[in-house]
C-alpha cells in the first residue's frame, strides 16, 4: 500500500466516457490498496475555447491589446475546475469516494507571474489528511494560488508540473503521468520509426531532453521529480499496462549507453551580427539589452577575428522572440556598433543526450563525422556533460536524427 | 458620486459582443463619478452544457445516479467565473480598473446546502478596499463559498441573490438588475399585451408577485432586498435608457391601487384525500410525513363534513413533489386512513397582489365574480394581507389572468 500520484492529460478527459476511463484507471488503483492523488488537464479543446475568448475580449476594444494577465488566468483556470469536478463526480457515482480541489484549496503556491507562475510550494496539509482517510484527491492541475489570493496559471503544459509538485508535496512514492504515448522514446517516433521506447532515463537524462525539444513532458515537472528524487512514470492512458518508462537516478540505471536520446526542436531562430568590435565589454553591450527585452539566448558563437578589429557574433534564440530580439539590437546599434545584422529563421538544434558521455571518450566526435557524410553543415555548436546540441538547416533535421540514431546504435533490432 | 451594484443576467453576457456592451454600461456609471460593484451569471448555455456533463458523468455509471452535489457546484460555478474574468479583461482592455472576485475571494458565505446554498453573509472587507480604491469589482454571481471552504451554488436564478446580496454588503446605495426585459409588469405581457410597467413596485408586493410566479426576479433576492431595505431597479441590458421598475419602500409609493399586479403559475399539483377521519391529529398524520418528505405544501382546504365522521381533504404542491407526495402519503396509509386518493396536474395559481388591499374592501369579491362570469370554477383559494389566490383548471390561465386585468383596470390605456 502506497500514495501515488496519477495525472492525465487534456486527450485522457477529452470528453465524458474518456473521464469514465481515468475512472475506471483511478479505481483499479484504489482496489490495489494505495492512497491516489490525481491531477487533471482541461478537456483538450476546452483551454483553446477560453483563450480564444479572452483574446477577443481585450482585442475588441483595441487591436493591440493582450488579456489582463491575471485575468487571463482565472478564465483559464475554469478549464481543469471544470475537469476536477466531473472526475469526483464520476468516481463517486462509482462508489469510490472523492473531492476536487482546485490549486486555491490544495494549495500549490506559485510565484505572481501570471499565466506562467512557477509552483513555489505545495503545503497540501488538509488535502493529505483527506488522502489518508482514504478519499481520492482529485486535483486542477496547471493552477495554483498567487500571492493576494489570485488565481494563477502555470502555461501550457503545466498540469505535468502540478502532478510532480502535488506528488513531491503529499511524499507520494510515485507519479505516474497518463500521456497519449506509451513512454519516453530514443527519439521522435514520427521521424524515426525504429526509435525505442526507454525502460529508464536518468532525470538529469529527461530534464536535458524536455528542454532540447522532447515534447513528452514539461521541463520544470522534470527539475521537481529531479529534485524532490519523485520516482515520475511516464506511461499510456489507453494502454496502460504495456511499455513505460521510469524516471529515476542515474545509479538505478545499469546499462549506460553513450547516448541514451536524440532530440530535436525547430523552434529556433539565428541572428549574426557583423564586424562588432572584438574588445572587452561588447558581449555587455549586446546580451544586456537581450536579456531586458526578454530573448532568451541559447546558443552563441564568435568566430575568430580576421583584422583582429572586428569579428562577427552569432547566436540563437526561439522563433517568438526573434522580432524582440532584432528590436532590441537595432535600439541599442550605437552601443554594439556592429556594420550589419542578418538572420534566418530556417534552422533547427539537433541534440544528443546522454549520461555516458560523461565516460565514453568521442561521442561528440561520432555526431560531427555522421552530419559531415551527410552534408549537412554545423553553424553553431553547444556541449554540456551530457548533452551535444549543434544549430543545422531545418531541412536537415529529419535526416540529422535519422542519421544520429543510427550511428549511436539506438534503432530498434 | 456613490456606491451601485449592477446584475447582468446570463442573455445580457451571451457572447463577447454582448459583454463588450455590459462594459459599456460599466464604464459609463464609472464616468458618472460612481463606484461599482457587477455582479455576472454564466454566458447563456453555459450553464445548461455544464449540468449536462455532470448528468452525463453521473449517469453512465449507473443510470439512477444524482451527481455529487458538491462536485456539480465545482463545475457548474465555472460558468460564472468565466464570464467574471471576460468582464474584467474587457474592462481594463477599454482602460477601467478592474478585477474578478470568485464567490470564495469575496467572500459569499453560504449554507453547506449545495446546489441551493443560501447567503448567509457577504463580509467583503478586502473588496470593499478595492471598490473604494476605484476599482470595478466583477463578482461571480449563483456562487458563494461553504462551510469547509467548498465551492457552493445558490440554485438557478442566484445571480439576481447574489446581486442584491453584494448590494447589501458593499453599503450600495442601489442595485441595478439589468434583465432582458425593462422592468417588472403588471401582468405577463405574453398573455396580457395591455400589461403596463409598474414605475415603482412595494417590496412585499413583488416579493408575492416573485414567489407566485412572475419570473423577472428571484423571490430570495427581493427578500434580502426587503430586508436590508436596497434600493433596487429591474430594467433592461438592451434599453437602459428607457422605464425600469425601482422596488422600494411602500410609503414611498403614492397612489394605492387595490391591486398592482397579477402572476400565475402552471407549476401547481392537486391532490385530495377522500374520506379522511374527521377529527384532530388527522392533519398532523398527513403534512407531517409530506414535510419529512421536503413537500413544500401551499394550498390547503378541507370540505365540511358531510356524514360528520369524514371529510375531503385537498391541498397544492408542486409538479414536481407530486411524486414524491402521493409515495409518502401512500407509506402512511394506515396512520392517516383515507377511503382513496386522486390527483391532477391540470392545474394552474392565479394571483391578485397589491398592498392596496387592505385599504380596500371588496377586493376578493370583485376577483371571484370575475371569474364566475366567465365560467371559470374556483377549487382553491388562499389569503393574505396583500394578496388572493385561487386554483383553477390549467386551461382557463390566459382567460382568467386577462379578465382580472381588465377588472381591477390595470389595462393600459
Amino acid at each position: 500500500m502506497a500514495t501515488i500520484a496519477m495525472k492525465f492529460g487534456g486527450t485522457s478527459v477529452a470528453d465524458i466516457e474518456r473521464i469514465r476511463h481515468v475512472a475506471t484507471l483511478v479505481k483499479r488503483e484504489v482496489e490495489r490498496g494505495n492512497k491516489v492523488a490525481v491531477v487533471v488537464s482541461a478537456m483538450a479543446g476546452e483551454t483553446n475555447k477560453l483563450v480564444a475568448w479572452t483574446n477577443d475580449a481585450a482585442r475588441g476594444i483595441n487591436n493591440l491589446a493582450i488579456p489582463d494577465q491575471r485575468e487571463y488566468d482565472v478564465v483559464v483556470a475554469a478549464g481543469e475546475q471544470i475537469t476536477s469536478g466531473l472526475l469526483a463526480i464520476t468516481l463517486n457515482a462509482m462508489g469510490v469516494k472523492a473531492r476536487s480541489w482546485a490549486g486555491w484549496q490544495v494549495p500549490i503556491n506559485t510565484s505572481a507571474v501570471h499565466g506562467s507562475a512557477r509552483i513555489e510550494g505545495v503545503p497540501a496539509t488538509e488535502m493529505k489528511r483527506a488522502i489518508e482517510g482514504g478519499e481520492v484527491a482529485v486535483v486542477a492541475g496547471f493552477q495554483g494560488v498567487a500571492p493576494g489570493v489570485r488565481i494563477s496559471t502555470l502555461g501550457r503544459g503545466g498540469s505535468d508540473t502540478s502532478a510532480v509538485a502535488v506528488a513531491a508535496g503529499i511524499g507520494a512514492a510515485r507519479c505516474d503521468i497518463y500521456t497519449d504515448v506509451d513512454g519516453v522514446y530514443t527519439t521522435d517516433p514520427r521521424i524515426v520509426p525504429k526509435a525505442r521506447r526507454l525502460e529508464k532515463i536518468a532525470y538529469e537524462e529527461m530534464l536535458e531532453m524536455a528542454s532540447l525539444g522532447a515534447k513528452v513532458l514539461q521541463t520544470r515537472s522534470v527539475e521537481i521529480a529531479m529534485l524532490h528524487r519523485v520516482p515520475t512514470r511516464v506511461l499510456s492512458t489507453f494502454t496502460p499496462d504495456v511499455g513505460g518508462t521510469l524516471l529515476c537516478d542515474e545509479e538505478d540505471i545499469v546499462e549506460k549507453k553513450p547516448v541514451t536520446g536524440i532530440a530535436y526542436s525547430r523552434d529556433e531562430a539565428k541572428i549574426t551580427l557583423h564586424k562588432v568590435p572584438d574588445k572587452p565589454g561588447v558581449s555587455a553591450a549586446i546580451f544586456g539589452p537581450l536579456a531586458d527585452a526578454g530573448v532568451n539566448v541559447d546558443m552563441i558563437v564568435q568566430n575568430v577575428s580576421e583584422d583582429g578589429e572586428t569579428t562577427d557574433l552569432t547566436f540563437t534564440c526561439t522563433r517568438g522572440e526573434l522580432t524582440r530580439a532584432l528590436a532590441a539590437i537595432e535600439t541599442h546599434a550605437k552601443d554594439i556598433r556592429y556594420r550589419s545584422v542578418t538572420h534566418t529563421a530556417d534552422v533547427a538544434k539537433v541534440s544528443i543526450i546522454g549520461i555516458g558521455m560523461r565516460a565514453h571518450p568521442g561521442v561528440a566526435q561520432l555526431m560531427f563525422r555522421t552530419l559531415a557524410e551527410k552534408g549537412i553543415n554545423i553553424e553553431v555548436i553547444s556541449t554540456s556533460e551530457i548533452k551535444v546540441s549543434v544549430l543545422i538547416a531545418e531541412e536537415y533535421v529529419e535526416l540529422a536524427v535519422r542519421a544520429l540514431h543510427s550511428a549511436y546504435e539506438l534503432d530498434a533490432a
